[in-house]
Formats: structure tokens, C-alpha cells, sequence
């Protein structure tokens, strides 16, 4: 008998023009330098003003059953932990589930509210995502961004399926989804229009070249 | 009494990761290099092969009553006009309309069969545009291309509304639309799925910064 597994899926909210966060990240601006009135707002405005209208995809995001994500997405601190930071996300934040965060400094897991536990690897997306599938015992893996991180999972050939929330304005400049990432092709398998935001789901079918 | 003014399009057919066209066009390979099937085949396959399903895009595209293109788009002859070109559309080429190309060499206008005249322009993309508007008598201006061209249009706040046609693959190099574009606020006005291709339109509303 052998274990189902289960698939490795992204979500993430992008601009037209493909940017996940600006230029210029830091504590108090954790998309990066803002415009005038936020790129995290006009970003990920459907996840929080418009979350009964999204409900399908915010349901969809949060049915993993374990997540990876960068450390530039856990938060602003570089180099060693050498001062508390949880996230960004308060004492239970939203994932109920394991998360690994990608980094280069050992740390001891993170129990949160709300059986969210983040954990942290030190030797490389392919081990993280090990990690993860066996915490999700056959269940779904989300990777849940930066850009940074999504690309190197997509570079390796390790997300099946693609979860892009296409926010209406372009950013010009930041860290870019597919930024080195090898032609892909794909296979759009579902599309919703919301009010502000697309949401357009891929499965990546294999590397072109 | 003022002369209504239409407004300035742009279509483009781009991949997942907004190019336009590879690396490497030539006059065999105008999309750039091809991998196992061909980049050229992939994008524009929507208004050949499936020309039916999307004739009411092919319809809006060829409404324009002037057009402007780049020198790349039009063909691959670089430097002096000195073998003869007439673009890659046969004697008879789908514009009907005449045809604004951008260059730095002049050449005397060349008309084709079916009220299509090339024309070429060498004092930059506003002459271009303030010709093809003078020509269009109040209708539609379409800007067709290259990426490299509709970007100099984008950056100069010339664009009234983007009409992107979104095949599904990524390329990971090439010329890429938005690419030195200022960051931008958009309005999707409309979208429609057809069975490759991803139809979406957005209203260029204003510079962000």
C-alpha cells in the first residue's frame, strides 16, 4: 500500500506585471517601498476587505495541510535570530498546520495558537518540501511565497499547480514571479474574476527547454 | 466643433510571464529561437488555428483604422533598407489601414493590396502616434508591437487601453512587456477564457509614481 500524495500547489498574489513585493522591504513596510497608498494593500486587498467575495480561494489556500515559505516572507530580520519575531501574523496566525520557513540560521520550532508551528530548515528548498509532504501525511503542500521562493520550487520542477491572484496595476520594479525560471508550459485549469483581483489557476504540465 | 479622438489600443499576445518573443529573432524564427514546437506557433496560434473561436478579439484588433508597429515587428531587416521587405503578411496584409513603422532609416511609404500602406516614421513613437491618429480621422489607433515598442508607449503614458492575450507557457527570456514601464494603475474592463489563450482587457488609468 502505498502513501496518496498529495500535490504541491502555490498561491500567490502578483501584480500585471508579475511583482510579489516592491523594492525596499522592511519591517514597516513588508511589501517594500509603498506608492501612495500601499502596495501591500492594493496587493492583498482581496484577502482582507474582500474576503467573503474570495471565500472560495482563501478557502482553497488555507486547506493545505502543511506550508513552506521564505524567510523573507516570515519576516524582516537578516542573519542570526537574534530577536523575537513570529511573523507577521500575531499569536495565531492563519495556517493552523506546520510551516517551514526557509533559512540559513538554525532555530528551534515556533509553536503558535491554533496548532500553527513554524519550523525552520537550513539545507535547501528540496529538504524543506521533504519535510512538509511528511507533515502533510498525503495531504496538500502550499508554498506560500516570496517570489523568491516560489521561483526556486518552479526552477527545481516542483510545483504542480499554480495559483496566481492577478492584482490590477503593474510595480515596474521588485522581486518578480518567474524571474530565472526555464519556459514552462502549462495548462490553465480553472479562472475566477472578482471584483478587483483574477484569479487564474495553472498546472505545471513540464519544463519547455 | 472638435474631431472626436479614439482612443489608443494595444494588442499583444504575451506568456504567463508577459514575453512577447524570445531571444535571438531572425527572419526564419521572427519570435526568436524556437524550442521543441516553436514559440511563434505557441503564442499566436489563437488567430490562426482557432481564428473562429476568437474571431470577436481578431474583430476589435482589426477595427483600428491606423496602426503603429516597431521595426522589429515588421521585420528583420536591421540598419538601412537595403533588400527589399514589405513585412511578414504577404502582399495583402490583414491591416487595412495604414501602417505606422518605426525606424531610425527612412524609406518612402510602400503600399499593399487592400488599403494597407506601410509608412516610416524616424522622429520617434509621439510623431508616430500623432501621424497614425491624424490618419485614423477619429477612430482607433491599435499599437501592434513589439514589446519594446508598446513599452515606449506604456512609459509615455500614450496607452488608453491593453489588450493582452495570454497564452499558457512561460518563456523566461525574451523581450517582455512592462519591462522599464513605471509602475501603474489599471482597470480590467474585460476578459474572456478561450480554450488556450486568456483574453483580458485593462484600461490604463495612471502612473503610479
Amino acid at each position: 500500500m502505498t502513501t496518496p500524495v498529495g500535490r504541491v500547489a502555490c498561491d500567490l498574489t502578483v501584480t500585471v506585471d508579475g511583482y510579489a513585493a516592491g523594492t525596499g522591504q522592511s519591517e514597516e513596510r513588508p511589501f517594500g517601498e509603498d506608492g501612495a497608498d500601499g502596495w501591500g494593500g492594493r496587493l492583498h486587498g482581496w484577502m482582507f476587505e474582500q474576503s467573503e467575495e474570495n471565500r472560495a480561494e482563501l478557502d482553497r489556500m488555507t486547506a493545505a495541510k502543511a506550508y513552506v515559505m521564505g524567510r523573507n516572507m516570515f519576516g524582516p530580520v537578516r542573519g542570526a535570530w537574534d530577536r523575537p519575531w513570529n511573523g507577521w501574523w500575531g499569536d495565531e496566525p492563519p495556517f493552523h498546520a506546520p510551516v517551514f520557513v526557509l533559512t540559513h540560521h538554525p532555530r528551534d520550532p515556533q509553536p503558535m495558537a491554533g496548532s500553527t508551528v513554524f519550523s525552520f530548515v537550513t539545507d535547501g528548498v528540496e529538504a524543506a518540501l521533504e519535510r512538509a509532504r511528511a507533515a502533510a501525511g498525503g495531504g496538500d503542500v502550499s508554498v506560500l511565497g516570496g517570489a523568491t521562493t516560489v521561483n526556486q520550487y518552479l526552477a527545481a520542477g516542483l510545483i504542480d499547480e499554480l495559483r496566481l491572484h492577478i492584482a490590477p496595476f503593474t510595480l515596474g520594479a521588485g522581486t518578480r514571479l518567474f524571474d530565472g525560471v526555464p519556459a514552462l508550459e502549462l495548462e490553465r485549469t480553472q479562472i475566477r474574476v472578482a471584483s478587483t483581483v483574477t484569479h487564474v489557476t495553472y498546472r505545471v504540465l513540464s519544463r519547455i527547454r
